[in-house]
């Protein structure tokens, strides 16, 4: 089965009508992921470990062991919500199409090579990115996730157990060794979320690192009332405490070069003719550097509270979740990239290959082309020529590594 | 029974464990209010009416009739999501305990008296407020209203065939006269949602009309993209229009002594780690007069299309309901104040009063001090003692009328 054949199989599943994704994890849709990932492993007689969390590896060349450990590739299979086809798939079905390219040139692998697809990357329905790697690298423990719950108040494990036969580490509270720990090197290719190839004039680039990121809850209260009869001046109105620091964290974020998102809000009662009592706004953050991030988030709280102290409206702000900057492996990426003229470049986007690089796997990423720069949207596109530009790059990068 | 001991049955119906009330009509909470309502319709002997919509009118002394139209009182049963116990309610109670104190007095009814619930008043279930008077009245034709779906895409009929036989003017499409055409005077009762009360030192007061009223939703309209990679400059981020259109908005209505509230939202795809391609808010504005509405929406709807061209945003903007100014039959308000020294007071809130005038019924409103003037809000109070002054102000009133 070629590239273009697997992209075809995926191309329908999850997809509304409108040609968005919604490929949320443990759902009716993420079983049907997991039966083309196990299909596509079959046909090229890969052997496929699930582990306890919803991640899915394929072996080729034999399961790998602490004595021999793999080389790994792959991606995600989730998207956001109303996302696009690329972000995540991109790397999986290249994984594969790596694999058959490297059969085809006669390679026999030295040691497993390995096409996984990591649960929840997006953190679409628990909330929490790269839910599947941290929880396989142990950087969130299963005591921390089985507290997390979906918008409608469903528990982690209990929509783990729609797809797993037994979610969790277990009842025995031995700790396996994750599988993680037979991995000796990881190299996640990614549709750009940006337009630096564009810019560079490359299909393929590699991957420096990644920004600093974290998730925000600002909790905005104030006093329910009538929208009509209650004047302008006697009410203690939180949508407007929010909409300032909405506007307040644009204005940071560009002043300072990094990024700053409200793109998720719940307001209570949500009535047209009441004043809200509630307004929680989810604030995504991310800079070149921790330094500028932490003062991103502080400038953006402080305007927040001297707005709120005005309206009469309160204010708490919680870390929901933050991720570190992670700089790949500088060697692994110069052996890598050497005589290909591959561009490298940073990415403000989270991935598993952050998560992996930070368990002390040696990591790097590949990423490929985007004409609008446009991700996480029906928009998301890449040309099949450089996607097929992408393949060869990952199986000569998987070459290179196996020799 | 006692005033006390009707507000006493009706208080746990609908109410949430934090205090709220959530009585959306056609649920099973709306069923037992029907129920109570029936109940102390029974314990008085009065005969109750059900209309097509969801109206319910309980009658003493006999149903009004084209000959010898009635006088009617009451309110509403709903609440806003999470509102307060009075806003509706203490009108209908009021009704039934007015009935009592006439016939305690040995008043023989020389015409019917009626104690109404009308349905839906608040439009906090299909968004248009006074649904069920506007439909009475024709206000609303049953055409229109059959397309209406609650936020779970829930259609009117539907619905309302879940307490009703058969919702709607029926198939045969014989034009039956409602039964609005029996009224001859209608007398609403209310608690005040403001403290003009406080202020004057006074437990009743009479309404000298209804400020004009909207509901316009704003659609804003940008490109879903990735939180993280998509540079500032390169965004078409609809949050960023609303939020200065929702600070605008205030503004407007402070600097113009008018009401502008934007109280109920949905974003879509609403994910933490994606730009919005779309927000859709709901704009209640009210002013003192129709030209005063016309220029703060106007206003507001300027302020905002200039902003979306700047954010490469697109807006559009329906109004889903708007009511006129209301002025009450000011020698009905003469009469019914003569020599009692009630203040007479304006109202920024929709009531079915003013649908009632609007359709040609000469109507008054009766208002009972809010101490906080709180309202749409579980923190909505009114004094017990200012609530039987209510009382007897109402059977006071009709008194008046029926001599």
């Amino acid at each position: 089965m070629t590239f273009e054949g697997m992209w075809k199989e995926l191309e329908p599943l999850g997809r509304a009508a409108h040609g968005g994704y919604f490929r949320q994890p443990f759902t009716s849709v993420d079983a049907e992921l997991r039966d083309w990932f196990r299909g596509a492993a079959r046909q090229r007689e890969m052997t496929v470990e699930e582990d306890a969390f919803g991640n899915l590896v394929a072996w080729w060349g034999g399961v790998a062991t602490a004595e021999v450990p793999g080389l790994l590739t792959g991606s995600h299979l989730d998207s956001v919500l109303d996302g696009g086809a690329y972000d995540g798939p991109l790397g999986v079905v290249s994984g594969f199409a790596a694999v058959d390219l490297l059969a085809e040139r006669g390679v026999t692998p030295s040691r497993p090579v390995g096409v996984a697809a990591f649960a929840e990357e997006e953190g679409s329905r628990f909330g929490v990115a790269c839910l599947g790697s941290r929880l396989a690298t142990g950087a969130w423990s299963w005591e921390e996730a089985r507290e997390l719950r979906d918008r409608d108040g469903v528990w982690l494990g209990d929509a783990m157990a729609t797809v797993l036969s037994s979610p969790g580490p277990g009842r025995s509270g031995a700790r396996r060794e994750s599988w993680v720990a037979r991995v000796a090197t990881f190299v996640e290719l990614h549709v750009e979320q940006g337009r630096d190839l564009v810019e560079r004039g490359a299909s393929v680039g590699l991957g420096s690192g990644i920004w600093p990121h974290g998730r925000y809850r600002f909790d905005f209260t104030g006093e329910a009332n009538h929208a009509g009869s209650t004047r302008m001046e006697d009410r203690h109105d939180p949508m407007l405490t929010y909409a300032m620091t909405a506007l307040a964290a644009n204005k940071q974020a560009r002043l300072g070069g990094h990024r700053a998102t409200f793109g998720r809000l719940e307001v209570s009662p949500n009535g047209t003719n009441a004043v809200p009592s509630r307004v929680t706004a989810w604030l995504d953050a991310r800079a070149a550097s921790s330094a500028g991030l932490d003062d991103l988030v502080a400038t953006v709280r402080a305007q927040a509270e001297q707005r709120a102290g005005r309206d009469g409206t309160s204010l708490t702000v919680t870390a929901e979740s933050t991720s570190a900057a992670v700089a790949f492996d500088a060697a692994l990426v110069d052996v890598l990239g050497e005589g290909r003229g591959w561009p490298v470049i940073p990415t403000a986007a989270g991935h598993d290959a952050g998560v992996l690089a930070q368990a002390g796997v040696p990591t790097a990423m590949l990423f490929v082309r985007n004409p609008t720069g446009v991700s996480h949207s029906p928009d998301e596109h890449a040309e099949t020529e450089d996607c097929l530009a992408g393949v060869e790059a990952l199986a000569d990068v998987l070459a290179r590594l196996l020799a």
